[in-house]
């Protein structure tokens, strides 16, 4: 950066201590807004459109002038058009030659266009600086102010300079400005605001069904089976114990699921004796969405916790207990305590309490301030290591509830195997084949393979 | 950026592989933990001062010279010297010229002075490069480096070299810089460290003084009428009893709260026809501390939450079950199950559970790293959609538990309403006015108003 | 930055909208996967390698050519082998004058060299721009792609351009650059990916020492006492009981660690007389640490609080109860509330939730994301005054439940004392000497020595 340019760079605003004036071209809404914002934020203000009249909607402050006199007037120009009417700007290209357009379009659709909005300015006005930028901000929320998920607005261009001048004006709006680079990342930011959770889908729907499906399973076994053949109307275990009967499966299943795509990882990695081959789509797909698994996981486990806590407050719990010492004192008798019970119970409720704190320090790790603090290694080691002690404790404790069902004919109503005999399928069968795995005749050619080396050369080409 | 002033920067200290000498002016408390510090990190340190005697206070391996010799030695000068003794600088203009200043100073008062200090400075100095860094470093957490809030320095300047210059020592120093853009923010860097949760101050006492509202209004008719009336002494209830009211009506009402100013701003919309008008300031100031009222309203629900969990536990619940199971027995007779009061009593629960579930997803997406990651889409599905579905959980959690005190008479001891009813008001208006502005009739204008359709164009001037 | 070099710059990627060619010297493992990556996001790849014939584990679309060919091809080349190796550069060092060198090489244990790899590079090479990055990314991580932790890149370079253009690939390839400054951060760069928890260490250390210590402890005073004197088999008290004795008894040890070394640190400066000498080396790295025994104290606590909430499902705890009420009931008689026991029982509840309710505050504040957002009076004010308020509901929650026992001869076994008294020892000498320390006459001179004040100002030299 050679003096003279920096210098008139550095003093401009300093010599005037004013900022300024932006020309925004188009009043749509939009437009309206960013000028407003802009106007209390001290910034001269001037709108470029082609009619000067309709001024009565446009910030008071504001001049508005032809498109032409208003580019004059700002060395940045804000393009507040939709996509469609950029052509009528080339015959300006004179005038905003040199100039800084900062496109802040959105589309309706993901990749509606071949080439994003602001890439397809660069191309009709190549003697312009364009930065993409604010599509992030929505026009209520620029006006009330209020919103943080607003606050961060994407830019990037192929001009530094250029993108400077911009990410000054988002700081001054109050908003945070974050560099993504050259223009190629336009793409990527037009798509941005009309995700709604994409990594989240096929998760939250799998969860769903299997929820409802375990659900009715649920209602069809304890409450219809039971009201039909011991004539009990135990409908309010809709409430509470069902749900509790639910949340804790769907818990393990989800965190095993967590961890099968890693074993299928390892198995085709072996099988193929190579790691430079893709591995099969749904299996990539998977394995993205891994977190998102492991974070509704934990949300079932949570609700686990709190069903479970809030037994002793129901009016069931306390007739049934109330049930029990009343017979023993009809009867005249204590019975004394059953050791092998307490010991039992006690486990029971100690696993899972050690499971599901693992289980919640997964959670915090993987919050993104924790998880940018903390180097691949820590990160490997906590949902690694960590995760799958959380999953073996979380399986030992409902084998240990769930153990005595096994066997005995009772747990089959309808020839149906108990919720909790198909809970444990799929986590079993997990550490089962992760046993298997750390096996040193096994893992020695995983690493092996993972590190980089082939037992096939010539099979990857 | 040309090649030959990119090299000189470049291999400057490449070549010697050493940190540039850095001049401190001033030997103060921050200029000497500065000094420190940096001496630490490597950095050649030279005080400018007007005496070079009071040597043994100033770090060992630091030079102590005059401040035009000092100047002369560095490229870098930090001002560690109150503003108001600035003017003794600008007879050094001359030595200054080209430097890079870095004003660290703060005020006592928030806005204290109509410029910043770094503007000051620079206008006192135009030649040389001022940059606003380090005021939000204590000396204390500079000397000790342990506090983990003052790890950031904002960084602010016209000069994108020198402020690189600046963020470099600031890496050094093991501080994180954050580019807060042009010198123009260093009014807001400035009121920065003065601040103590400006947005927090009202939210919370507002809810101090709703908690003691209701708690006197519970002791009042739980402790002193029973007192009175009934000649037992429950002042213990002052412990739990009082405060699990207490909390779950705070986080109600709060959480009401949180909504109602969406909902007037509706209606102000709505009766105006334009949303180009500001709101009343009291109804912008409520809108921006919306989160802080819904974080409370969470910390008053946990509360609640274990509040209620730990009824099992207390003394006086043992003592009231005991009671109740041996009157039973004492009368020969176990109650059957009253279907109403397990249905009742079960999804009061649940009900409580999802909301709380809910309230606590909306906690999460609230940390500054959640919601960063979050689109506005998905900022406002999370927080408008499920946010009010935690607001009609939570209700009809506190209708199926107190809905029963309505129509007795026992309720209204000394004429006064149930703590629950009172609880009720505000959530049950916002949830029918809200469910008033989703039908269409309703919804369609609103909507409009909000894309920038105004029924009354000249309204707006 | 003057016009003629911004527009080649900015034109180059806009005229095309294509990536620029990238080389990469070495076919090594990571060498491979970052051409991989680089292909699929739109990359031409070039490898430079001494044999053009191994192509086979090179991805299809990458040209192999020879060192000096392939460097010529691409501004920017991607040095993927190890130090040792980098002496076989200097013969090419024309053909890499004014070009990016990208390097990613990371060592095998913490400060193995007296400089940084990529120093050593810029030293061997001073023609070229030398740029440290992808090091903390894992070739696994980045042919997955799957790893949150990976995602972010620390760069570092003494040109900015040549950063910039780096930057500009780790955004493009979906990771997220963090520009860490000059090359002089490369050492702290290449140690980072082999830390394990370094600040951790002395903390976990510590408190499985401590709690292995308490756990046996309290099963030779709780399970072979009673065995030995009172026949009890007890055994399954393992599981639960003891756990939630030693827990609340680390937790508050723990929780008092913490704030002893800012104790010792105001005495140690009160003695001196000066805040101008270094604390001695055991203290810094205990007060370094504070952070990390607070959130283990935390897990401590939280632990305590599921395991007490349990109780009531344990099957001991339900005979316990049973049993209580039988007798009761065969005794035909109720007893009556004791109010003085229901007062105890539930303050040291409500103290504890209140002491809970603000340890976990303090560890929400400690998450990177909310304590960045937190000014350094703010943060003193959570970890300092709500620090030591909950420090003193938790010593009292211990007092009010255990406080019974001090003076009962059964509570010293073996002569023993209880646990409960041992964990009172710390916290409570912490508060009594910060009670003496709070007081004006001792006060006001350690604020004054905080300002920089001396008592003696000869002593420091």
């Amino acid at each position: 950066m050679n003096k003279n340019s920096s210098n008139t760079m550095a003093l401009a605003p300093n010599t005037s201590n004013k900022r300024e004036t932006v020309c925004i071209f188009g009043t749509g809404d939009f437009g309206r807004a960013l000028g407003h914002k802009m106007i209390q934020s001290g910034y001269p203000v001037v709108y470029g459109s082609r009619s000067t009249q309709i001024s009565n909607l446009i910030p008071k402050d504001a001049e508005v002038l032809s498109h032409a006199e208003a580019a004059q007037k700002a060395a940045i120009i804000i393009i507040a058009i939709q996509r469609q009417h950029y052509n009528f700007l080339t015959p300006l290209a004179e005038v905003l030659r040199g100039k800084v357009l900062v496109d802040i379009s959105n589309n309706l659709k993901l990749n509606q266009y071949p080439e994003s909005n602001a890439e397809y300015l660069a191309q009709l006005l190549p003697g312009s600086k364009v930065v993409k930028a604010f599509n992030t901000v929505s026009a209520w929320a620029l006006q009330s102010g209020t919103l943080d998920a607003s606050r961060q607005v994407f830019v990037c261009g192929d001009d530094v300079e250029a993108k400077q001048m911009v990410m000054n004006i988002v700081r001054a709006l109050g908003l945070t400005p974050l560099d993504k680079g050259s223009l190629l990342a336009a793409q990527e930011i037009e798509n941005y605001p009309l995700q709604l959770f994409p990594m989240w889908k096929f998760p939250i729907f799998l969860s769903l069904g299997l929820t409802a499906f375990f659900f009715f399973y649920c209602v069809v076994l304890d409450i219809i089976y039971t009201y039909i053949y011991e004539k009990n109307n135990f409908s309010f275990f809709i409430a509470i114990t069902i749900p509790n009967r639910v949340c804790p499966v769907m818990a393990l299943i989800l965190l095993a699921l967590v961890y099968l795509p890693g074993i299928f990882a390892a198995i085709i990695q072996l099988y193929r004796g190579t790691k430079y081959r893709r591995f099969p789509d749904w299996l990539d797909k998977w394995m993205l969405c891994r977190k998102q698994l492991g974070l509704i996981a934990l949300a079932f486990a949570s609700l686990h916790v709190v069903f479970t806590l809030v037994t002793p407050l129901r009016a069931f719990a306390s007739w049934r207990t109330g049930k029990g010492i009343i017979s023993q004192a009809l009867n005249n008798k204590t019975e004394p305590l059953d050791h092998t019970n307490a010991w039992l119970s006690d486990s029971y409720l100690a696993l899972g309490i050690l499971g599901f704190f693992l289980f919640v320090l997964l959670g915090i790790t993987s919050l993104p301030s924790v998880s940018n603090n903390v180097n691949w290694r820590e990160f490997r080691f906590v949902q690694s290591k960590l995760g799958y002690l959380a999953l073996i404790l979380c399986t030992a404790h409902t084998l240990v509830y769930g153990g005595k069902w096994f066997l005995s004919p009772s747990a089959y109503k309808w020839y149906l195997p108990n919720i909790y005999i198909l809970s444990l399928i799929v986590p079993c069968a997990v550490l089962v084949v992760k046993f298997v795995l750390i096996f040193p005749c096994v893992d020695k050619p995983l690493t092996q393979i993972r590190q980089g080396w082939e037992r096939n050369p010539k099979y990857s080409e």
